[in-house]
């Protein structure tokens, strides 16, 4: 039985905060455990030039990302993992699809049509008005991205199953053309991704202010969880726990056991600052060893930079040869043959 | 005084004609050999994807045209001479380039413009009905393929020169994002680029199927003047040479005084089959010697292969730290820095 290959991308644009960890890295690491599955998980950096023109935020954010999967417990060795810019094959394969893609695939992709919605609603001339090339040529990267790698199974959110279905037509289009090369990969939904509360309640979100840094430090994760709203019930009163973002945030990471006795700690009236003071402890012991290792990944980028190139170079044996093969196919590559 | 950077691509998807030679060939060879100028030429195989999915018709002419233009003296020791697709950073700063650039800026391409117009007057529902990415994405890598090398002068056709502006906004935004990066690139426009008629009379060119290829074998080259289309008039009967296609083709190869010579003829009154004869004898004298080279360097595609290899080092001695330069203004590049 061959291993199913399952790909992952990492948009580097921000600083991951407690609501990735549940929703996103703590599930992609535990699935990169299963014996059945090969994992390739990369840092999407050619991805955040597109949303970002901060150097300083990009590379803050690589750093960051790189440092926090592998305390989290992702293994370098078991997986493939890499940054996408130490893939120079991924732009050459991106551009020969390029070649084969239609340009009305690009035109129906959501978020370009989004995007073109705003303008009009704002009435504008310019329907493209402010939308880069990056924007509308992102869904031929994310083939790219997939094809090189033959990855099968993408787990994405609904929102972006589109995508997979582009990499899929672009793959059908290389094969019909240029012969059988490209595996169609397969979009898995995740429906049921956790979804934590932020500070104010609703999804914790970058765009909404409202995260939990996941490696903040312990004073600050401690002010943090003081900080999560809630209502205005005096001690002794009985509070709802399906309707505090505490008691969500403490659930996403406590034992059925530990959930089961907060729930009636609610019941029972417990405090809210009592209550806030056990989350932040149980968290804080959660966090705390991957805190420290985390901590020393960041204050080592070279050992960073070195596992990153490992990753690299794992992912180049099988970009090198899949390209060598694009590049024969399409007609490029040594005259000799 | 620094010299001036010229930079020149041939898209690879034909065999050269005579009229590649005379227009394009000759003189960028001959500008070549301008001690004030350092010359890169290369051949445009991504580019050449854009419009030709025959893998083995690019493969044959990236061979002959580089052949060609050996054969033809251009001296691979004093230009820089490379396969675009053998310098990888080439799609790298492609992609770097696309997120910078506005999508209006591309809707206005004269060449997707023209397609667009094709399809309308045709009457289709969909504007972009058989347009590639390709052809919507080309002024981006023609973009990348100028500043990559920080070309400062580029030939072109008329045609060709909104391209020249698109690559000069393109380096502009990304200069005025990330600081002094790219030399604003010059077209030069060619006006007096000679243009040989064909067999039939109209312009020589490929889509009129009316080419005199340039190394055809002299048997062939026989045939092919003895097929250029002349009038009825008959040997005595003074003819006009400003008319025919043999005496322009016989003028762009010839020396003042032959040209004035055969004038005279013309008027006098030389039969056709003669004129014929007289210029194929010519031709043939001019072309035998490169014919050779080019014959030997056909059948030595291990040779070829090692010209080209080492143009292209000679391009990533700049590419590499351009590139370079050019991840760490963005933000991607090592994390230690």
């Amino acid at each position: 039985m061959s291993k199913t290959r399952v790909l992952t991308g990492i948009t580097t644009t921000g600083i991951p905060h407690l609501g990735n960890y549940a929703g996103a890295i703590r599930p992609a690491i535990r699935a990169s455990n299963d014996p059945q599955t090969e994992s390739f998980l990369f840092l999407a950096d050619y991805h955040a030039l597109i949303k970002c023109q901060e150097p300083e935020r990009v590379r803050e954010s690589v750093r960051a990302i790189a440092a926090t999967w592998l305390a989290c417990g992702l293994d370098p060795e078991r997986v493939t993992f890499y940054r996408q810019t130490d893939v120079p094959e991924i732009t050459e394969l991106s551009w020969v699809l390029t070649t084969v893609t239609a340009k009305g695939l690009m035109n129906r992709a959501h978020a370009y049509k989004a995007a073109v919605q705003e303008n009009e609603e704002a009435g504008g001339a310019d329907p493209d008005r402010g939308i880069t090339m990056g924007l509308f040529c992102y869904p031929i990267l994310m083939a790219s991205d997939i094809l090189m790698f033959n990855g099968e199974k993408i787990p994405v959110g609904r929102d972006q199953t589109q995508h997979i279905e582009m990499a899929r037509d672009i793959a059908q289009r290389f094969n019909f053309l240029f012969g059988e090369t490209f595996t169609l990969p397969e979009a898995v939904i995740e429906e049921s991704a956790m979804v934590l509360p932020g500070l104010d309640g609703r999804k914790m979100s970058k765009s909404y202010n409202n995260t939990i840094p996941l490696f903040e430090s312990e004073k600050k994760l401690r002010k943090s969880i003081n900080k999560i709203k809630t209502n205005l019930l005096e001690p002794g009163e009985p509070k709802d726990p399906d309707s505090s973002a505490l008691f969500a945030i403490y659930s996403a990471f406590a034992s059925p056991d530990q959930i089961q006795a907060m729930r009636r700690e609610f019941e029972n009236g417990i405090a809210w600052g009592e209550a806030k003071k056990q989350v932040f402890e149980f968290l804080n012991e959660e966090l705390a060893p991957m805190r420290e290792t985390y901590n020393g990944l960041m204050d080592d980028p070279v050992h960073l930079d070195r596992i990153l190139q490992q990753g690299a170079e794992k992912a180049r044996d099988h970009a090198t040869p899949l390209m060598s093969v694009v590049r024969s196919k399409v007609g490029i590559g040594p005259i000799a043959g």
